[in-house]
């Protein structure tokens, strides 16, 4: 037989019979290789143990705890999920399946309805009782006119092998059921051993929306169950704490593609979160001296021709709307040009800068479809904006005020987890920015004078700044450990000059403001989605939708007087709902902890005649008895400190 | 001469030669009809003095004091102020002229700069001058070709030529200025006494967009001079209300058709006041147990289509947005489909009814440009808008509840100028509307019930109601005079079957809920250039941009302690600025009772050593000296109260 020579990682060189398999090479170096060995990799590529060999190579040996053999487990994990499936419908069809980083998935597609999520446990019970049967998986090279003739009655399977370019495919089948692509799989059944189920979701076939739905069934699995058993913690708690299982669990919000993608509804409950969000940030702006002003969401393309937004930032917009009369209007993607109007509307004078002008700006951006994500990632977003205009000597001054007022805002939410980045412009070059290099070297001193004098620590990124000015980002990571910029400061020294923006000067003469774009918690959906995930959607007590939830022992006893309590703590303007229904005291107040309700309340004959509630707050396990006025006190101190039950 | 017989009024027959003018009739009928005489109607045609009349017809001699001879008046007032401009500007051309109910305007085409507002004082000297000067007007029929050759180098003038059907037209001629047309004019230029010029504004040749801009001369005149004063007292009470004005002088909002057309920029002040009214209106609803939601402006077509709008409402609507994937965006033209996406989120129970879901709902309507006014008409509106799901036996009561809250807050604004009117389906034509009988009977007698229950007035309006259910309009004047809707409450039977609303019954089975579709305050544009027009521009303290002027007798002596009265009245939440200018404090003081600030305050050193303030309330011409803090007290209840400076 023909020889072929194999270099192994160390660079050394051995011959082998031509269609060696791995597994033999690996038998030929020592016996507890031959054991540990789950896949190769010829040439760089992962193959399969038992795949032949044909040609000179260089070969690396996988071992199941090597980094690699993660593929080989979560693609094993996958065929026998698929065995497992046709085992219990026949009639099943499969469409993609993918092994990732994350754990894998396969796309199946049941006749009449398709595979639920309560299935799961049982399937992962069928992929057990293989696992013990321990059947072989066959393994052979197949042409692919052969299989389209075998799968000429399966659309999916048929598209998958007409997308092959290679006259042979590798197949592998246990049993019936046959499966075929490039992954390499275990050797046998019984090598997986740590896997799970974990859930399913409708996928389109290929991602297109115009095909049929499919479902997609999700599991993970590992070389060890260590690895597996971390794994699934570290799920439950990012499910914990994803701002769209919260959202759905305690009725925050919805998105839903039918009526519009990445376009949120706000139910009642997530609502009032984001009204007292606004109400906050508008106070507070207006007591540092901003202008709030409302300006319309459409604006004439010719003013984003003007901002350089028509030329540069075109894919982002939404398509413009012809109004017939040469009109062309389009939704704004951003507030800055909205704002300069204000500006304009009066000549300005030296005497009023800086003038600060904000607004809650709802602003549409074409984010794709696949980028959509609950709140985070959406196509109708309503962002805390603000513009102030300034001379170029109070730069500095202001800097420092939106610093304080971004400090502030961070304290009032309890955000610590943050760096501040300060991004300069690249001082090799400087021709790629606007040109101006005093007003560069002047302002990127100011902003940087400006965070010393705070004492805040920063990172510099020369080159990282925006063509137009330098700027200092927030950044965070989200509790899914997403890198995010929380809030921006970005001087603009562009738009001033392409809108001719001026104001009068103590000398009389004309002047050019520099423009400060600035957001202190960035989008109502963005900031929202970061705080259900910050907080684990158990919202401090001024944010939390429902502060208080009254619960009468019984309704037909206890329901009015604590009707009269609801009453008197709306009153001073608490947010406060009585659970009345027909269910059980323990489901109640169960219900009520589930919900994340600061306080859970309890009033029966002992608190009546005591002037007193029964409090539970948030997390707690116990309820202790309170004076009524004391009670009520606390919550509205809660309130007015942005605390949390009383901590 | 050949003869012709005439018929008068009164039915009585004469005859007279041919080409007999009218008044040659009406000299013939007596002395003092020939001197009264202005014009005549030929077959109820008004007609010249002078035109010749050629066949047997009716005729009426038009008198000066007559209502006919209005129009003779005005068009006489065109005429001369044709004649004063072209002698002052012999190169500027004319467009279109018109006498009507309000006035007269005459479009004018000044080379290189149009007729300024400064320059009609000296034209209503100029025509003075012409009028005394009584030159004659002549009179004459003048072929059209004659008159197309004649104005061949005048485009305008040569398209209104083309524009007439006859072969002979009308001219009339004094010295150079030559104008046509069917209008009477009176017999001589002395003969008009009563006339005013009053403005100017820019007007598109014939009304296109595309077409160059005029400058259209605004005037009136009448009969007398009586009727003059009455109607100049009567504009400029009008322009003292007229929000648009009012808009600009308190700088409130602007429109620029520039950047886009109905779309309204509110600038800080004006935003003030929504903010505290959309504040105001939304705690009242929570208040009353409606539910706040926030959904999107933009949604899929298909929602249109099934809702109806599409089929039936489409002209009003923006061009939708292609966003690819199949995906056809339309921006909103109303909000209750969206709040059909709210109601069908989760399986609903009759426990849960009244479902109330309300919003602040943005919307688009494609209003004709010609129609936009202010912040009246508008393309982008904000609607105070609700949706109540009611079980159909809850009309009556919940139909009391809106009612009531409408009445409550009318109360707060002080607004008491409304009717109300409740309009039913038309019983001769029950087939044009939503086909349910009893369900018509029941819900109008319910509505009729609960407004006799509330001793309310109202007019009954068979046939008005919309085809989907039965309706109440509260109507009001503006300031204006023009009818409008403040606030509506609808019933809807369509939409709940469109949408295939449910709800689980007391008795476990599916029930089709009634939709109570209802805007208490309208739109916050609508809304507030009513409220501005009806406060003539002083909104009482609650809503007022600037609730305290402070000003301090001298900067650097007082300001320090005015600084610190402002931080106080801020802290209790007031709106509270310091002028602190350098100029008079006599300006300063009209300055803001210009700016309809509701109290004005001098702080001085008799002020700092009494502990006072001497305040002036808005419309007051005399300060008075209060103690501080009682002072302070009454701005906060006049808040509290939703009353005016102490009124």
């Amino acid at each position: 037989m023909a020889q072929i020579k194999l270099e192994f990682p160390d660079g050394s060189l051995r011959e082998f019979d031509k269609q060696v398999t791995p597994l033999a090479v690996a038998g030929s170096l020592s016996n507890s290789l031959k054991k540990a060995a789950v896949a190769a990799k010829i040439n760089g590529v992962l193959v399969d143990i038992l795949r032949p060999i044909n040609q000179d190579a260089k070969i690396e040996i996988i071992k199941n705890q090597d980094a690699a053999a993660l593929e080989v487990v979560r693609n094993t994990a996958i065929f026998l999920l698929g065995v497992a499936v046709k085992q219990k419908y026949p009639a099943i069809h499969f469409g993609e399946k993918q092994a990732n980083d994350d754990g894998f998935y396969l796309d199946t597609d049941k006749p009449e309805s398709q595979i639920s999520v309560d299935e799961l446990p049982e399937l992962q019970k069928d992929i057990a009782a293989l696992i013990k049967a321990n059947q072989p998986i066959e393994r052979k090279m197949v042409a692919k006119a052969d299989l389209q003739q075998e799968f000429q009655n399966d659309p999916y399977k048929l598209a998958l092998v007409n997308a092959y370019d290679s006259v042979q495919i590798p197949v592998y089948q246990m049993g019936d059921y046959v499966d075929f692509g490039e992954p390499a799989l275990l050797p046998k059944a019984s090598d997986l051993k740590h896997y799970q189920l974990l859930s399913v979701a409708g996928a389109y076939w290929q991602g297109k929306s115009s095909n049929p739905m499919l479902q997609r069934i999700y599991g993970t699995a590992f070389a060890n169950e260590a690895d597996l058993q971390a794994d699934l913690k570290r799920r439950e708690e990012i499910k914990e704490r994803d701002h769209r299982t919260l959202g759905r669990d305690l009725d925050l919000f919805f998105v839903d593609p039918k009526v519009g993608a990445g376009l949120a509804y706000w139910m009642p409950k997530g609502a009032t979160i984001r009204r007292t969000l606004e109400r906050y940030i508008i106070d507070k702006e207006v007591a540092a001296g901003y202008q709030h002003v409302y300006t319309p969401v459409l604006m004439n393309v010719n003013a984003y021709k003007t901002s350089g937004h028509w030329d540069h930032y075109r894919d982002d917009m939404f398509p413009p709307m012809d109004m017939g009369e040469g009109e062309l209007l389009e939704l704004r993607p951003m507030n800055c040009p909205s704002h300069i109007q204000i500006y304009k509307h009066h000549i300005r004078s030296y005497r009023e800068l800086p003038i600060r002008i904000a607004e809650l700006g709802m602003m549409h951006r074409y984010e794709k479809s696949g980028a959509l994500s609950g709140l985070q990632r959406v196509r109708e977003m309503t962002l805390n904006d603000g513009h102030t205009f300034v001379a170029l000597d109070q730069i500095q001054d202001e800097f420092k005020k939106v610093l304080q007022l971004m400090l502030d805002v961070y304290h009032d939410f309890n955000i610590t987890n943050y760096s501040f980045r300060l991004s300069y412009r690249d001082p090799a070059n400087t021709e790629k920015y606007f040109d101006d290099d005093q007003m560069w070297d002047q302002s990127q001193g100011m902003l940087k004078a400006a965070m010393d004098e705070l004492g805040l620590d920063y990172y510099e990124a020369e080159g990282e700044a925006a063509f137009y000015g330098p700027k200092l980002d927030v950044q965070t990571k989200t509790a899914l450990g997403n890198e995010e910029t929380l809030s921006t400061i970005q001087l603009d020294f562009m738009q001033p000059e392409r809108f001719q923006l001026t104001y009068v000067g103590e000398d009389g003469k004309e002047h050019r403001p520099v423009m400060i774009h600035r957001g202190i918690v960035s989008t109502m959906e963005r900031f929202i989605a970061y705080l259900i995930e910050m907080y684990k959607g158990a919202f401090p007590t001024w944010l939390a939708p429902i502060q208080v939830n009254l619960i009468p022992v019984k309704n037909e006893v206890h329901y009015e007087y604590t009707k009269k309590l609801q009453d008197d703590m709306r009153k001073q303007g608490l947010r406060v709902e009585i659970d009345d229904r027909d269910d059980k005291m323990s489901y109640k107040i169960r219900e009520s902890q589930t919900q994340k309700i600061p306080y859970t309340v309890v009033i029966g004959d002992q608190e009546i005649n005591n002037a007193s509630v029964s409090v539970r707050r948030y997390g707690e396990s116990d309820s202790t008895e309170e004076d009524i006025s004391m009670f009520i006190d606390s919550v509205v101190a809660d309130v007015k400190n942005y605390s949390r039950s009383g901590k």
